[in-house]
């Protein structure tokens, strides 16, 4: 049976290219899997429990997969996708699977294609592509393997050769899963990171009431600035305490500010009052950033800023369908300007980590590599989001390597909910950075022997080290 | 005699990809011409006569050609471009032509040089490229085939194997030409496009007289909105009688507005009296795109935003020569909170067709793929003007089809007035998409069956089913 | 001894490729070198001293190689950068140089790379890259090196190949080294080129100060703005007679601006009565550059613009080291509006070249190329600074060749202070034009014939007519 997946897929086709990167990909391929920036749930590692039909695992909770089929007119409750109101949509898994298969033509050339093929492949041990001919063997087949003990979480994830992976839960969250992965004495290395936009962001949903239950969970007192900067250390010290060493950070724009303690005490006054503008909530949101950084000098969170998309751009899917549907878009960000307070602040620091992401490629080579080029504590998150793919990582190493090197990168975040694609995107990254270096070494940019170091640095080492796991 | 044009031009130079690129081109490269945008003279085809001397034809008229030269110093007079106050020019072809052939070396690795070699090569015979010795001969070559029967516009039509042409028509044109066509009993595919810009955007010269036309025209009271917009609908619907099957919309950006009735009416009122200032005159502008996708859900017309051009950049060349003369400059273009009213009007609709152009390349994966992606109502136009080239197609899909894939585009549009070079393009076009996809087979990105199957789409079937010619 | 740098560097691995360009590139490998743009020290060819120690000459002063390693945490001090105070820095060359070799795996395709192995390898005759083990060895053999007489400037500079260098002085220069040169009757033809930067921007450090000195060299009244400006033609004038062709302007935007002669002299008084707010500061450098772009009429100067780095970004090491310590960020810029004033007043203007330079790659193709392409007073400088690289040169060929063509740019500046990289920078570049033309060449889009002819043009005909030199 040939796999759906080309021994060289990825590799450039000239012969002596190719040969070089076949042996870069080889000497990595089998290196495990460091995931230190994800969403997969905590909830499967603790409970292991067999994952549900093939719909309600590949289909129903991907937003690439039900976007696409959404721009080209499939209705989203024809995919099984959970209205606001919970009002009927499709539940039947083969039917939602149908509507797929005659589709999956839609995803040629994309990421999720890719990503697709691997997992039907080397996972389900498929040896077709989906259509509308086989999709119902298609089903069956995937179906009988999720019933399988092999095919729970924690075997899976042994399977995938996950050295560490990080979940990603907001400030709130009791972390219930992860204590039941601890207490359970299973080996696998699942740890959380500290996502506090729910109680940073003045425009998160149920702020006011989020900042009481912060004050509760902690003991302190919200209501003021001291308190609200305790209860975040508190926080801080409870999610290290079940593995953390990254805090994560969704915003609009990159702003950061650095007031003194006595303005952001008003700041944050206002910003609690309700009375708070549009700038001051930003101002405020900046201003955290930089509150986060300083507690990472003390605590040694590594600090993540994901910036620049528009979350929810569609108001009547956000009405119908509620957040995370696929219309989440980037926008134009600037990081120059916007960067500088934090940088004034904390940017000089040695032993603080800043790993900064963008949805805007334009600056790369202009803004993001300069920065990262030389503040020590700043570090490139990889090609993220839309730019996860195969062109979006070339382009990547392209724009940002002649500025920042590679050692001012992190390697590679898988950034998925989709569990069992984990492999695949790690696979795909490293394909995609062998291709690159064999180029280099090609044009004798580089020397064969270091190609096989920096292989291993950006397959493995660089992620490992800079989120300290 | 060797041709200008090699059997291999623009494809890859490894030969395992060459071949395959090859391959594909050789099956899309006598598929018929769909151009469901441009600006080729209706009055050609209405009245088939022999084109002029080659320099009218060829050059006088193309400011890729002569923006080139004046940029180097070649005065437009001396290329016969017409002055606005009709002072004297160059009107001796022969002189013309030998100023273009002395500096033709000025065009190498341009897009202009691709089509005039094959324009030269493929039409009209030649085995040189014009230079200062050859140019007189050349000339005499060019002049004698246009004298030819076989020369005149529907002879061509016909040898260029058009299936259907749009050419683009104000919404104040008669439409007489088509008429003629029409009633010639000819059986070219020859249709209009609704371009209103002239009597949408208070900016444009003779605004307030052209509404006054628009009134006469349609029996409609256009100092009313609501009469406004019924002769809007009445237009559109004379022109979809002449085969539109489309509406085209060059504005300086991406705005666009949803205002109630009521507001709608008050800014037109305003418009009207000519009070409006520049804020509000980009309003109507964007609430008239949104009036138009309105009108589309009823009429079937697709909308084409074709935005962010600064039009006549240069006062000296505007006052001397008037516009379209070369000085039109891409500007940084926003589309994400620009289209949002009009998305949230009409976004989710699966029955409208949107095509989106721009000329700000950082917006292809940022931006535009992101939206075309899962708005159901947005396709992405092809890579437009300056980015009609073969570097310009390839960032295209390199850039967009990762996330929009290549559903989610139209193929491609010639947008030229320069209907010599139809094919040229065409060609050019389905040499670069072949060679793009011959890069994704060899590298197991995508299987062979299924390049062939996209190479058509990309050829004929998309431009042909989301234009519904 | 094998080399450090491949005879076949950066050119593409397809054997049918690469010998092209193998071809193109002997063909123009021994040009002489034509440095319009740069920031030698004239000092160097006045005194031709030996140089210093290895880290004095190659590390300390080259902001390229700390910043890089101060980004991965090195000290700057220890480096032997200078502190603004004076406090004590590492002074032991030997030190530093083991620092930097210990270190050298960061600059792993980076362009500084490759102009430390050729200069490494072609210069010195080291046989191995600089590593922890081998760096004492490597320092010795340097050392040795520049005390021979054969290493000193005037000896290196003829051995380089360079039949003209431009250097860059500020307008309050004296010349004095530039006066020794001329009067010492070395025939190494080494030019001035005036930069105002110091008397034109009211943000400069001692702009008023400034201004009175530039009065006290050339007797005018500077505190009006005919004196000033008269001034500034006197300065001109001076600096011809040391052979400069070009005037440089370093601006943080491309704003231009054309003021009537009343506005402008009252803008001017504004300034000077440190009266002037931000937006005004600004107008008046727009404003200097069209008046310099008006001189240039005048006396041929060409007008080169440098914008777009927001200069010394952390106020820490700005604080602590001073200006130009690699903290120079590109930011996003605008060039269509922010020109306009200064194309209106000039641009149409065929004996006049105004250059222009970007750090934003975003506006190659949407900007800076469509504005090239047709204002006969333009040309592109050659991919600058973060971007004088392998991937930034094609891309800037990729990004401009479509739509400006190649005689729209000047060839190649190395912009560097770092000498004996100069052959090095001046390699790069021809090799990867030479990879790019290869690439048109084996696509068919280009002759090989006019390839040799290009390629001849790029490494050094362009600079010399662009530059008048």
């Amino acid at each position: 049976m040939a796999s759906l997946v080309d021994r060289d897929l990825l590799f450039p086709a000239e012969p002596a290219v190719r040969a070089i990167a076949r042996a870069l990909y080889e000497s990595v391929a089998g290196l495990p899997i460091i995931s230190p920036h994800g969403h997969t749930d905590p909830r499967w590692y603790a409970l292991d429990e067999a994952f549900p039909d093939p719909a309600q695992l590949l289909i129903v909770p991907d937003h690439y997969v039900f976007r696409m089929l959404f721009s080209q007119g499939v209705r989203l409750e024809d995919l099984g996708v959970p209205t606001a109101d919970g009002s009927e949509v499709e539940i039947d898994g083969r039917k939602i699977w149908r509507l797929f298969a005659r589709n999956y033509h839609l995803f040629r050339a994309t990421p999720t294609r890719l990503w697709m093929d691997y997992v039907f492949s080397e996972l389900f041990g498929l040896d077709q592509r989906p259509d509308e001919r086989n999709a119902d063997r298609l089903y069956d087949q995937i179906s009988e393997r999720l019933g399988e003990p092999s095919f729970r979480p924690r075997a899976l994830f042994e399977r995938f050769n996950i050295e560490a992976i990080a979940t990603t839960e907001g400030a709130l969250d009791d972390l219930k899963y992860h204590r039941m992965i601890r207490d359970s004495g299973w080996k696998g290395k699942v740890v959380t990171a500290y996502r506090p936009d729910a109680v940073v962001d003045p425009d998160f949903p149920g702020f006011a009431a989020n900042l009481d239950q912060l004050g509760e969970m902690t003991g302190e007192d919200t209501g003021t600035w001291s308190g609200y900067l305790a209860a975040h250390r508190a926080r801080r010290d409870y999610f290290r305490s079940f593995g953390a060493t990254s805090s994560d950070h969704g915003h609009p724009d990159a702003c950061t500010a650095n007031l003194s303690a006595t303005e952001a005490a008003a700041l944050f006054a206002k910003v609690l009052s309700g009375g708070a503008d549009t700038a001051e909530r930003r101002l405020f949101r900046g201003q955290m950033l930089t509150e986060m950084a300083k507690m990472s000098l003390d605590d040694g969170l590594v600090l993540q800023i994901h910036p620049g998309s528009w979350r929810n751009h569609s108001d009547g899917v956000m009405q119908r369908f509620g957040r995370d549907k696929g219309f989440d878009i980037p926008t134009r960000t600037d990081y120059v300007a916007a960067l500088k307070r934090l940088l004034d602040a904390v940017g000089l620091e040695r032993d603080l980590t800043v790993v900064l992401f963008t949805l805007d490629e334009s600056a790369y080579s202009r803004e993001l590599a300069p920065l990262a080029g030389v503040y020590p504590a700043l570090r490139l998150g990889p090609a993220w989001w839309f730019y996860d793919s195969p062109e979006g990582m070339r382009r990547f190493r392209e724009l940002t390597t002649e500025t920042a090197g590679f050692y001012n990168t992190v390697g590679f975040n898988d950034d998925t909910r989709a569990f069992p694609s984990i492999p695949a995107r790690h696979d795909l990254a490293r394909r995609v950075d062998c291709a690159f270096l064999a180029r280099l070494v090609s044009e004798h940019r580089l020397g064969e022997d270091e190609a096989f170091e920096v292989a291993k640095e950006l397959a493995y080492t660089l992620a490992k080290k800079a989120y300290r796991l």
